[in-house]
């Protein structure tokens, strides 16, 4: 067929298909901290403040002059006098001096003149108060007006070193430190690390819109009676969750008969209002060349890799068409998917500007023989199934690659993820480890 | 510490939590398919037809009786004549007799009479009428009222055997077939899966609601000002990511005093309000002490563990009030959020009865060896590094330990992922492989 002449491979279609994108398409938008999970970060955002803002202690124990402690053993322990009890979330009203110490709990802030703490494990009280080793640990909340208590003496078994179990200011993170460069997701931990700081809003990319086409003469919404003869639209959907899932909002346009000028009209109509416009073609060889077609008079530069060596998916069409990617993906709906991962998910972190992060993957043991044609890469929809067969260090997961005819969806729904045959390979051996790719 | 008389393993203590658990506590709900990304099924999916609904082709060729074709070759073709051509999304007007094909398009219907389809690429037209192989693609969406075209005779150059380039009735998925469990995530694969067989709705699982209550006479809310020995409240929100990310709701109460009737009435509460409770306690071991005694009061059977043989984490209490989790995570920030990890994505998985799949790891090859101690589980912040030093298949990662002390927030704002090491293992050495668990 005239339209597989060249057959790139994905790696390099989709290289050349990036670096075609003009970037920065997508605006920014300000929203709540609280509220940004999975969203990509617009700009690189820098500390306001060292954080932590005081010396904290981490463990419970006694605030000290370290070089009070030095030498301190079992059998001749140090002897301190106790001044106080620091209070939970404010500063000590007091400073330690030489010979003295103070109690504070974890989290707590040492007082001016204290470099270290002793913990309470290698402390004992002395017997001048009323305070003893037992019922330390039940008052720390009660003393706030009591300190300072003079008539405790600790004993400290152990020496500690200059700014031993404490955290230093600025030891998580210093002020005007760059903390998160434009492009990071917004994880848990992203979100506790900016309120800690007290950042409560901030910029993320505005989703990038994707339009999706679906054609067909056959092709009916699923919302739709079917009569013989018709299908209903998976594309749009399985296509729209992706973008989703990606960080991009699908826009849905329908499906569109088989001819030329109304699907013309449908992509141009797409490319001003989207960042992105995906075509899923009618399945016939007609249609695919009138995808090709279309984004070859859409705009410039048109189509840059038409076919490429993989299976699924030997019928995609990439293009840019003025600065945004319109991908023509095959009609049938496992190649449409899969190709949408190997395809639309990279332009949508694209436009988002998001760092690269690693592929969630899964080790596993190949169960039977696949083969594969040089050349080509395949990716197989595979089931993993736990196994106690392991390495000692737990169990491992069988990887069972699941047969059948391409365009049958349900292959992907029974599927944990995709292996990829490297074109390099002329196939896998059973029993070999094997990454699946996840599909979550 | 009297807390820590018995360490239990975290798969262990995980488990003691996981089998106390009333389930199902949480309602479900019927919403739109697609709508319904990362929801999880409330009720087993039966498909209400068979998928197809109709024998169709895989390839653009002629609709064949497989037995006028045995025998052919390219010297010795079978002759068969062309009765017309299958029109996308309808039933073809005709049927195929012997010694008859008609033309047909990927997708499309076979006819009556044929249980094969030829590839257009083994065949010719013979020159009796207007067509010619050429033009054949050409002409495939306009022939709707133009059928059956007599004139043309097909060279057929290879025998069909039955059934070849056709999906039968039924498939991908029988009628009447098991087609989701009630458990099964919504991916792109599965809302596909459903709008395919005209599944518009379906029950998912009511997300459950996690009350998230903070403690700390130190902290306050990330919107407030802050004092010296003040810091600011980041678990709440780290963790209510975690539960939103995981397929629950998260309900924030805010933080309260580390006062025992404080925070037993503000626990209650949320029990009744929340299908479960998390408490990141104040740091010190007095506030920890008081999370277990109000989970002791709070329902029955009250706390199932305390303290658990992890790091971070060994401070964790996990019990059950009234078939409802309730859960004390330590106070800083990376433990309460490593635990989060390890203790509440179950519990939340639980509820929303989800059937267990892999997790989403990546082998790397451990830059430093890692020293731990042998019975304790240690889980390390990681970052991965992409290196050419790969198995001729590609790159692979290197995974480079964060080292901090363990309450710095942003030592797992720069982590990729955990790496676990094995309670049995005294430590990991340079160069090992390992498995690192994303954290996403």
């Amino acid at each position: 067929m005239p339209e597989f002449l060249t057959l790139l491979p994905p790696d390099d279609a989709r290289e050349k298909l990036l670096s075609h994108l003009s970037v920065p398409l997508v605006d920014s938008v300000s929203i709540e901290v609280s509220s940004s999970l999975g969203r990509v970060t617009a700009e690189d955002i820098y500390s306001p403040q060292p954080l932590p803002e005081f010396q904290r202690t981490t463990v419970d124990g006694y605030a000290v002059r370290s070089r009070d402690t030095f030498g301190a053993t079992d059998s001749l322990p140090a002897y301190l006098n106790l001044i106080g009890e620091v209070p939970m979330g404010d500063s000590p009203s007091f400073e330690i001096d030489a010979g003295q110490c103070a109690l504070i709990h974890t989290g707590g802030m040492l007082p001016g003149g204290a470099d270290a703490v002793v913990m309470l494990e290698y402390t004992q009280v002395a017997r001048r108060g009323d305070l003893s080793r037992s019922t330390l640990e039940g008052h720390g909340r009660t003393g706030a007006g009591a300190d300072p208590v003079p008539t405790d003496e600790i004993e400290v078994f152990k020496a500690a070193a200059d700014g031993e179990n404490v955290i230093r200011v600025g030891e998580d993170v210093a002020q005007g430190q760059l903390i998160l460069p434009r492009g990071s997701r917004m994880r848990p931990a992203e979100i506790g690390g900016l309120l800690g700081l007290g950042i409560t809003y901030l910029r993320v990319v505005t989703k990038p819109i994707v339009g999706l086409i679906s054609t067909g003469d056959e092709v009916v919404d699923p919302s739709q009676p079917t009569r013989p003869g018709q299908v209903r639209d998976i594309n749009s959907y399985t296509l729209g969750a992706l973008v989703e899932k990606a960080g991009g909002e699908a826009k849905r346009y329908g499906v569109f008969s088989d001819r030329l000028e109304v699907l013309r009209e449908a992509a141009a109509k797409a490319l001003v209002e989207c960042d992105a416009v995906i075509i899923t073609a009618g399945s016939s060889a007609s249609t695919r060349d009138m995808t090709a077609e279309v984004i070859r008079t859409l705009g410039r530069p048109g189509v840059l890799v038409h076919g490429i060596n993989t299976r699924p998916g030997k019928p995609t069409i990439l293009g840019v068409c003025n600065g945004k990617a319109v991908i023509g993906l095959p009609g049938n709906p496992v190649s449409a998917l899969v190709n949408g991962y190997l395809f639309v998910v990279p332009v949508i972190e694209k436009l988002l500007g998001a760092l690269p992060r690693p592929q969630s993957t899964v080790q596993a043991r190949l169960t039977v023989n696949l083969p594969s044609q040089a050349g080509r890469e395949d990716w197989w929809p595979v089931k993993l199934q736990p196994s106690l067969i392991g390495r000692g260090q737990g169990e491992e997961y069988l990887a069972e690659p699941i047969f059948g005819k391409s365009n049958l969806i349900f292959t992907l729904v029974s599927a944990d993820g995709l292996l990829r045959i490297h074109p390099d390979a002329t196939g896998l051996s059973a029993g070999e480890m094997v990454d699946v790719v996840l599909i979550l």
